[in-house]
């Protein structure tokens, strides 16, 4: 795990970090307080397609788990984005479409993924700031298409938010055991109008989720216009299975 | 509006009340601080079928929103229920059947409750220790069938929770109209597994409520499996809309 930019502002550090898995660079980053060590349990953030790593409600969310909710954070570029892009990030205009094709035509995308964010995590708790063990997950989106297979294979995730997904697209049959094998408690975000995934499919998906303790959280609006009580909820679902 | 039996426990007044509205005796009981008297805006509460004004979660509901909130809380009981019953609500065994026979043959119901809710609205902001105005409202199932016409009609009510319930029963048809005049923010609860009203009746509700800030919590479970998160979560929004 190298590290590269510092920097801190209104009470949280980011760093950037680069790690490699099976030969594939995975770029990151990681908040945690900037004035107290002591270790605390992460959250990992998965960002949604055409998004980064970087991307304003990852930022978001990030320094809200670490100045009001006891926790820390970490965020990696998926597949095809941000600084895995060959471009480096700097081109605009990688849309959902571009991700699509990819998750379409490469079989082993979401296994890499799965992979990647294990080698992070693993990298991440070897930290003397970040706790080892229960951990969390957020991500809508891209950041369940790879983030389901993640918390349904990952037994250290003890609560995860999913969401603005459902039983579609190219890898919808693996989706089903997946879904089952998930037993953490869950919180499942739905945007009533959602264009891109009908809300039908997501409340398949909800159903099929292992998990016993789980709940649904429906919003009017399309695919990108989750609420800010939503983002609320999830702090307050993530720090209330993590922290003491 | 004449006062009854008045009690404190653990920081919370509570006071029994009789109204009368169109020659129907309206029993009820008010929730308060037991140690302030400065006003407060009220919530009133609406139980469910072969429920009360006295039973547990709508008890529970009043003294958190009393303890916790900021709020003052009310609730009268339903026609057929508790003291409006010929025994006085004294012998047990009143049942969802006998509430949806009532709906079903007495076209005047739902008005006629809307109008004692209406008449101890009045009665009750016109206490010193309540505020004038803006109020919410909370009923699930029975609490929705005559709480949805309620919030239609009630400009004062600027907040409201509502749900386990779609557009089914006796009185479906008029549901269109109130839904699409309910303008207020709401948090609509739905239960997964819902045997008295499907869910896809419950979300057909949802999407014809008028309100543009909205959002329904789905839980797993049945009917009465309303999980305690979401009575926090409808303190935390009734609070959020009608305190400072």
């Amino acid at each position: 795990m190298q590290f590269g930019a510092d920097t801190a502002a209104k009470g949280v550090r980011e760093r950037s970090f680069m790690l490699t898995c099976a030969g594939r660079r995975i770029p990151g980053l990681l908040w945690t307080p900037s004035d107290n060590d002591s270790p605390r349990p992460v959250v990992m953030l998965g960002h949604g397609a055409a998004g980064s790593k970087r991307q304003d409600y990852i930022l978001a969310l990030a320094r809200g788990l670490v100045r009001h909710r006891g926790l820390s954070a970490c965020a990696i570029d998926g597949p095809v984005h941000g600084e895995r892009r060959a471009d480096g990030g700097t081109v605009p205009g990688l849309d959902f479409a571009d991700f699509v094709a990819r998750w379409s035509s490469d079989p082993d995308l979401i296994d890499d993924m799965v992979a990647d964010w294990r080698a992070t995590l693993d990298a991440v708790q070897a930290l003397a700031e970040i706790t080892p063990g229960p951990c969390g997950y957020w991500g809508l989106s891209m950041g369940t298409i790879f983030g389901l297979p993640l918390v349904a294979a990952e037994s250290r995730v003890a609560v995860a938010v999913l969401g603005l997904m459902g039983f579609a697209g190219p890898t919808k049959d693996r989706f089903a055991a997946d879904a089952a094998a998930v037993t953490c408690p869950l919180l499942f975000l739905v945007q009533w109008d959602d264009e891109l995934f009908a809300r039908d499919r997501a409340f398949s998906l909800f159903e099929a989720l292992g998990s016993t303790d789980k709940r649904m959280h429906v919003s009017p609006g399309v695919h990108a216009e989750v609420p800010a009580e939503e983002f609320e909820a999830s702090g307050r679902l993530l720090s209330s299975h993590l922290t003491v």
